[in-house]
């Protein structure tokens, strides 16, 4: 072959090898594109969600939390603390449980409202129920989670601090909102708060329940709720009520310490009288606090045994708000 | 020799053999009774130098403490304070660390005034040294040490509650006087309280430090206390201060955390100004704090680093004494 080119005339030979070696380096122009069009963006190696990632700080899996806000019926409410919660720092990403069944989620509205400073994911749901933010998202990628209920104002310096807090008391819900049981002579427990009798464990108050609704706690225990027993889910489902009871006993059973600590609030609000939708709360019903301790003793039934334990560490950042808030009176 | 006896006559017989069986039983008897009192008594097994308990509730080693009280020309308020120390539920045992030296202790009128809740110990010292009280006492029976300063009034119910909590945190100083050290540009480190500028993590102020004037420890700090360069104990000695600032070293250099947890006290009060000495204390001297931002920086030496660590969790007691003492402003 070679002899053979060599054989033909000179201008028929010139022309062919300008023609050859042009296509060989558009050819090799055209591989050299495609090659440096699928080498990997080196940002997208490490979050493959996200591109241009607009955040300055590293919000690796520990340093950072993800909130989860179940919201039903006061979508004005959602979306004011929304405009809040999505500002706070070392927040991950929001995970909204739509539990408005049937009614489109206000994606469209929020997307023409961005950017946004974190993710926010909308889950709809298909049943209206109260345990559909204790599912195991695949979107939860912290393992803190902040639960909130879509009522809820907690501020910034009580958030951070609580999630300070967290960090070092890794397997409790740490929140702002404490409840007790007691138990009665007759050995059937009754639920409440500070109106109840003391638990009578030296002086003072005692709490054993940290409530969800305002709450960090790890992701874990979302994971361990999915393997709870039936009757819990279906304890949850009639009474539309106590999945935060659920959760302590849950955590109490896992650690065999108190479920719980507290951190006291500095500013935490309830808008629930500021909305337009007319809707006011589960809490407001009747027959709430009776459900509460109905489900008390449906748990030790379940439990087969009283696994909440009492503290009464309440626990406040020092020196905030007040300058020298610990200087005693002497 | 079985056979002589049987040769011998009848009555001579029935004497030696009467004798014999006597003297037989006789010695079965004492030796009966040297292993009866031989034998170990059960309470003494756990506490081996107390005879006669007068307690009425078990003081395992570790659900109670000793309290360990220096003492430097203020007796007048010692015994006041030991009127009400000696009563504080869940105290083991007092130690009285006796600087005053070639003074008499007042055993004697102690004894006089008798019975006492608890032995009261008095340690009489060879030299007035401030690191007196942190030697590893033999008397020292539990886990757990109250120190105090012998001007010190803290309510029975604050020192219940911070037991409590120490119990929760044995690894570390449990107290009620928080300070901190912060850095400088120049490297230089300084010590102080609120007034001194926050260190800067977020907002509130932080701690690093719980001085042992007035807190629970374990005695298991006392033991690696003895352990110390010689540099610590010389610049104790040469400042006849900072031995708490060393103790916070020793403790945070352990553990990795925080040394302390600040316990807020709800009643602690200062009986300086109630002595009739006209003794007022180390802290007045006019360069008190100035040598303990000297100690910082010596020690820093010593432990060629920084090993303080901040903390800004203050604890206090649910519902005391205040009722709902928990409940935010909204």
């Amino acid at each position: 072959r070679y002899f053979h080119f060599c054989k033909v005339p000179g201008r028929v030979m010139g022309i062919r090898l300008l023609r050859f070696t042009s296509v060989v380096i558009i050819v090799l122009l055209l591989v050299a594109g495609a090659l440096t069009a699928l080498l990997p963006n080196i940002k997208d190696d490490k979050m493959p969600n996200l591109r241009r990632e607009p955040k300055t700080q590293s919000q690796s899996a520990l340093d950072s939390f993800t909130l989860i806000m179940q919201t039903y019926n006061r979508t004005d409410l959602l979306l004011k603390l929304l405009n809040h919660y999505q500002a706070i720092p070392q927040l991950h990403k929001v995970i909204v449980v739509w539990n408005n069944i049937g009614e489109k989620v206000p994606e469209e509205m929020w997307n023409s409202l961005g950017p946004h400073p974190v993710p926010v994911v909308f889950k709809v749901q298909t049943v209206n129920r109260m345990r559909n933010r204790l599912q195991n998202f695949p979107e939860l990628e912290t393992k803190a989670v902040l639960m909130m209920d879509d009522d809820t104002l907690v501020s910034a310096h009580d958030l951070a601090f609580a999630f300070s807090v967290w960090q070092q008391f890794p397997e409790h819900i740490v929140g702002f909102v404490p409840r007790k049981h007691i138990s009665t002579p007759s050995g059937v427990y009754s639920y409440g708060s500070f109106e109840l009798q003391n638990p009578g464990f030296g002086n003072g108050d005692q709490y054993s329940m940290v409530l969800i609704g305002a709450a960090f706690f790890h992701s874990g225990y979302l994971e361990d709720f999915q393997r709870q027993p039936e009757a819990v889910y279906a304890l949850i489902d009639e009474t539309q009520n106590c999945d935060d009871i659920a959760m302590n006993f849950l955590v109490a059973k896992h650690t065999g310490k108190p479920s719980g600590v507290f951190v006291k609030p500095v500013d935490v609000r309830n808008l629930e009288k500021d909305t337009n939708s007319g809707y006011s709360g589960m809490w407001h019903r009747a027959e709430h606090l009776l459900q509460r301790s109905y489900c008390v003793n449906k748990l030790v039934n379940i439990y087969d045994g009283m696994p909440l334990k009492y503290s009464n560490i309440m626990i406040s950042q020092f020196g905030f708000p007040n300058y020298a808030n610990h200087k005693n009176k002497m």
